[in-house]
């Protein structure tokens, strides 16, 4: 492999001479082999393309830097940002953690690109603009890689995880609606309970479901504060007048996000409460996502040995050994991502705690458990709804039989015949195998007509939504 | 030990004569030895007070229970409130997941001491009032324990967390202002780094925990909905028209909180995510709390061996052996409740997926895990800063001592001659054991009074808060 | 309230007259106001009180504390392992993080105690014996409480936690032989699939709990191994010649349980894997029973509209609107333990991780999270097994439908006519809801003897245990 | 782009021609669009290959499967095993929670290459094995997914994990042997406490990770049990006489690795504990790790404002904005991996409680969780080894000065004063800023040769390793 020589204030450095690169990623290439190689996530890199872009502009706005120099750097994060260059940041999560060596990774592929449009072959001539002192001009990987991260996290709540969830929803919100009128047995600690609707049921998902959409928003403030200004330790130290607010004013222009500059930069540094705040919101999804989807499989589970009491797709082959089998593939994937988001939300906590005085350490690990979480949660809801809830029909069949043999029942004659008789109907019913009705006969308690009257399922179901 | 008969819809059951509980509570007593007896909070039970007071006056003046049972009973909520029965409610979180046996325990005191009230032996005559038909009317466990552990939670966390978090942020802003003028050495990856002033390493506590908290009451709204009125599965059933808002009207006015009926019952009775939610934001306090304490504990170390920056107070002896040791006790106790915290709220995140159809059955664990997790904070933050924060002291000899032997001062000359020359300085010196000015000199870099004119510490920090 | 004056190295306290604890006690009792109090679980009292007694015999031994200060310190031992003393241990998990406190509580009992058993009065005449330098002699809050929390958790453990999980594994490998030949249909992906007997599913419980048993087994000798002899920092400073491993020789010969001094002082200081490693093993078992738990409830949910597989033991009025139900409640009170467990050992895990240099200081908090979790664990699972398991029966009437139903069995004709075709049959089957042996006839792949020759679900459920 | 048209049970579907997998593939392709394509990990995959290999050359042996296909079936296993097909694995973790489709994909593979190998074009003439009737003969996705990722997580774990800590272990352990000698203070709650030496702190963190490895080890004899002959439910459906011994011993041949056919396989496909038990030693791991990785950064603070006892490499520039500084990276890599590892044990927790009846359906997310931990915690152990812990060097000149310093050489006193004296002392001492000495001898406790003689630190840190 052909290489070129490349310097930072430790000494030179081999690069592979196809990369963009320079000495300080390299020297981390080296020194972090620690899982997959290119393991730091794409999306902060683009974070990172958006800052170093609104750095540039603000800087020049704020007379530090020439516009030729401003047009360089920005031409080359678009250049990022179109993706043509993913294959340059080979570094790993598991690096520095305050992701110093991802940012000196972002300011050498712009230096050394910049110097490539510029006509120049890298490594000869005067450098077009340098990394540290151009690219990272009033920045430190301290305020740039939260800023980084925040961007990537926000891009990424707003654009795929609340849109797949969203999605669901709604499809949720239309099956409500579409049973509202198909009356079912309701089943409380698992047992046989009074009656319900289908629609009732799902708009219990629903209602769940616009709470957790309601937390993931309201966290939405807390991850649009931005720690750029804040330099090496919050101070913003080698910055001009002015600079914090405007980068971050750019940062919400190019993105089209609603970002500011955080109030406090000492906290933005060192504790990253914002990323815990929203991942316990994407915690909270999963958690009602994981009892919607057992729910499904567990309606729909048979066909004739289970509870059967709706249909879902069958997408596939269910098993390489049973034939004919169609399994909830859909609520398994789904359940698999909430168990990951749980565990990453500890990932997460564990992480937030343990900032030091000036600087939290924990930052490349947070971005990728909070970019996974995202991510997965709003995949797996579009293919769950795509795949699997849109399709959810009732076995109207199975309902009525299933809710006519329930004994609890017996709960509408409460109020007629009190809680003790009626209990009393029930469990004789229950030791005889017989229907309520009879004993309710038997007992003395109701006559035949009462009964009927009384004990009307579908008007047990009340008039709640 | 003497005995009465009591009686339910399975039958006999000896209960201790001197007790006000009934055959159900008896049953759990002797069902569920699991762990120490009485485990249930006595929150919950206060929360079952109140609402059981409040559906007597909702059954009252819907026309379904005669205005003497509603005073029997609300005579008898106002008793256990004042602490009058605390021990009268012996149950363990560990019995049914629904908490039906602590609902039932209720009722049965209630109807017992209703009875004793009313000039009766219990046992003895006709019933004052009954458990089931008259306390427990228009109620199912499954709607009233969800509603005793939102009031429980909802009072903990304004009576206990949100003052005693405040508290604590009041004299860490304090601290702040206090400290606006001390410069010092900041730190990242525990390295020495750019100086920042004491005063706004405190703002960044400040501003974590008034993020926290406003994390914290965006979650009271879903904490303020009552599943009461949604009775067995939701559905309402055996509910008086207009029940469910009245109630809650009744709840809000008893207990001065801005409790609303939730508006959808089959989510609040099948899943529990308001608790989910606002242990998530308990967590991220908890993640904020262990940050603040950790590094309060880093600066106050020593006395003569450690960093020894502040000096916090001497509030015991601190080691059996080592004679005159004082340790940062107080951090100590906050770091171990923001530990518990964190478990904590795996337990409830784990207990918020397992509903099941129209019914999660993790329900008293969840409301022990976050009346625990409530108070633990609320108390430690007072504890924290009566016995800590509130006598934080700067040691400004040995602040003064490790600012100036900084070689990170040298960040201040990047503007001047370069990021790569300023690494120069500081490598050599650091080599050298020697100064940075004298190898700024040295070095040809910088003539002295331009040092002294670019180095200097009180304006490295800027003019952020 | 009348009071008493006692001294530390800090000055006076009053101290409540009828108590026999002293200053550093009270001190304790003011600056941690954290929970309820009494919080520090008294089987860490009881580990203190074996090896203070351990203590001063080795020290009497190896010529460094008189005869009768032995006697005088093993003679309250005593009397506080009989439980005598149990209202003189007020203080709280949330203390300094090295438990020093209750070390000190417990000196101070033990020598306000010995004096009153001398005859005198405390607080009046020379002390028979002192905290710091009889009681504590060779001793440190840091090997001290360490070696505490072992004791006390490998007790509970052992007298607890197994024996409890053993009678459980007893019951089900019991219901396992009885249940041996009852044929049912299996369930993957909670869909209908090939068939086992009921004794087969059993024995994957026991399996799981044999298994889970051998875990915790595993780690007790790491557990066995005590800290005491370490002192301050490991190194045993002020300790005779021979004390670490004498002392813990009586340790092992008055608790009977084979605990060994920890070969290396400097880890058992400060870090606890040692606990995060059997707490490790309770999750294990948490799991598995969480497992089980589910399985026996599904199995036995209904009564009529559930699956109905098995009957379990009504043990209670299951609902307090709806009469005569029954519901699986000490699964609920089981899983709800799991769930607990699960939560607490990422608290354990958390503190596990803090320690610093040469003291791990969350020793209370991870100390009343394992013995929690060996609590629970034990009582449940005997809750479990005398309130539900042992009662479990199976409904050989919903089996022999449920079995009979299912379309899976036509796997058995994977290896006659190949999977492609069976799938075919089923299929077939599903869509026109027919019998397997009604399709496989029409379609022509096998004959009605073929059929009932080859399609024996008797013959599918293996040789297997 | 071209496609062929593959079928099963569920009829056609196009496939990109150039691939070599069916049609039960790509339907999981489409279906799936969760995360990063071919999310499964390779080394699943791999496991699939040792098994597929084994069960042809067991069905071969027990006479259901020619010598021709079992050669064809082995041929391209030893293909995929030398990684000539790593590209035709494209699905991802979240799939069905059984692995079927991964299981197919494989099947798939296989048939499709062993016809190529055939010198047949895919989709043309006969052929020349089949992917569920041959490939997959004797099987099931529920036992061979197990099997895969039992072989994959144990094999990852003793060539990658155990040898990564090893190594860090004979470093830490040569670094203890060094620094014998090294006479330091000791810290406890991070204040100055008594000494010990250098050498004595790493032999902690040595004991930490041979305790570590143990509990590791312990756990594999659970992870070399394998569920492959249980198939469908456990029961061994359509397996020959003997098989399930007989694979397993295959599967041992060709790993090298002691792998066993599962005692009970109804537990090898329902739950997944022997991954919950080696995870929890992997988190025992981290948690070691975690304890070690702080205090080396803690202990290497500075380099002029923080504790500065040891020094650790440079490695790369630690700054973007602050010249010359070096931080400890590895330090932070490393505990990021801990952090990941704790999060992660908490999905494995969580996945492993919900198997439901005969299956776990989260199996591809546990195993993707463990496989993650093993690497990287083996990875970071190496990286951290090689470019930090074997470079610790010691800074004698700081180490004597802190040394000196300390107040707490004062306990040296205790045995010769009684505690309250030398508390006097120190107390003293730290008032007025003086020596120990100079008190001891004002407050006429000692003469200057007693404190001489009996203050030593060398004397001090014990004759323990």
């Amino acid at each position: 492999m052909d290489y070129r020589i490349e310097k930072d204030t430790m000494g030179d450095v081999k690069v592979p001479s196809d990369k963009l690169w320079g000495a300080q990623t390299e020297r981390s290439r080296n020194n972090f082999k620690i899982g997959a190689s290119g393991s730091m996530p794409l999306e902060v890199i683009y974070g990172f393309a958006y800052l170093k872009k609104a750095a540039a502009y603000t800087n020049c706005e704020l007379g530090v830097l020439p516009i030729e120099k401003r047009d360089a750097i920005a031409a080359v994060c678009d250049e990022i940002l179109e993706g043509k260059h993913d294959d340059q940041f080979p570094l790993v999560i598991w690096q520095t953690g305050s992701g110093t060596q991802s940012n000196m990774n972002v300011n050498e592929v712009i230096a050394n690109r910049a110097h490539q449009l510029a006509g120049k072959v890298i490594g000869e001539g005067d450098k077009t603009i340098t990394p540290n002192d151009d690219v990272n001009k009033s920045q430190s990987s301290n305020d740039t890689f939260p800023t980084g991260m925040h961007i990537a996290a926000y891009k990424k709540i707003v654009e795929v995880t609340i849109p797949g969830i969203q999605q669901l929803r709604n499809t949720l919100k239309q099956k409500s609606e579409d049973f509202k009128a198909v009356v079912k047995i309701g089943r409380t600690h698992l047992m046989d309970a009074t009656p319900l609707t289908l629609g009732q049921e799902f708009s219990g998902y629903v209602s769940q479901l616009d709470h957790g959409l309601k937390a993931l928003e309201n966290t939405l403030p807390h991850l649009a504060e931005l720690a750029l200004g804040g330099t090496a330790v919050g101070t913003g130290l080698n910055t001009p007048k002015g600079y914090a607010k405007r980068v971050s004013e750019f940062i919400a222009e190019f993105t089209g996000l609603p970002f500011v500059t955080a109030a406090n930069k000492f906290e933005a540094l060192a504790a990253h409460d914002a990323i815990v705040e929203s991942h316990g919101a994407l915690k909270q999804l999963a958690v009602s996502l994981n009892k919607i989807a057992n729910d499904i499989r567990m309606m729909a589970s048979g066909p004739r040995s289970g509870i059967g009491e709706i249909s879902i797709p069958a997408n596939e082959p269910g098993s390489s050994i049973m034939p004919g089998k169609v399994n909830p593939t859909q609520c398994e994937a789904l359940t698999m991502v909430c168990a990951q988001v749980m565990g990453n939300d500890v990932s997460v906590t564990v992480g937030g705690t343990q900032g030091h005085y000036e600087l939290n350490v924990f930052k490349p690990m947070m971005a990728a458990n909070i970019l996974q979480s995202a991510q997965l949660l709003g995949d797996a809801c579009l293919s769950f709804d795509e795949n699997c809830a849109s399709g959810i029909e009732p076995n109207r069949d199975v309902i009525k039989e299933l809710l006519n043999n329930s004994l609890m029942l017996v709960t509408a004659l409460n109020t007629k015949i009190g809680y003790y008789k009626a209990a009393e109907i029930a469990n004789t019913a229950h030791k005889n195998g017989t229907t309520l009705k009879e004993e309710a006969i038997n007992l003395g308690y109701v006559t035949s007509d009462e009964y009927d009257e009384w004990v009307k399922p579908e008007d047990m179901v009340g008039s709640l939504k």
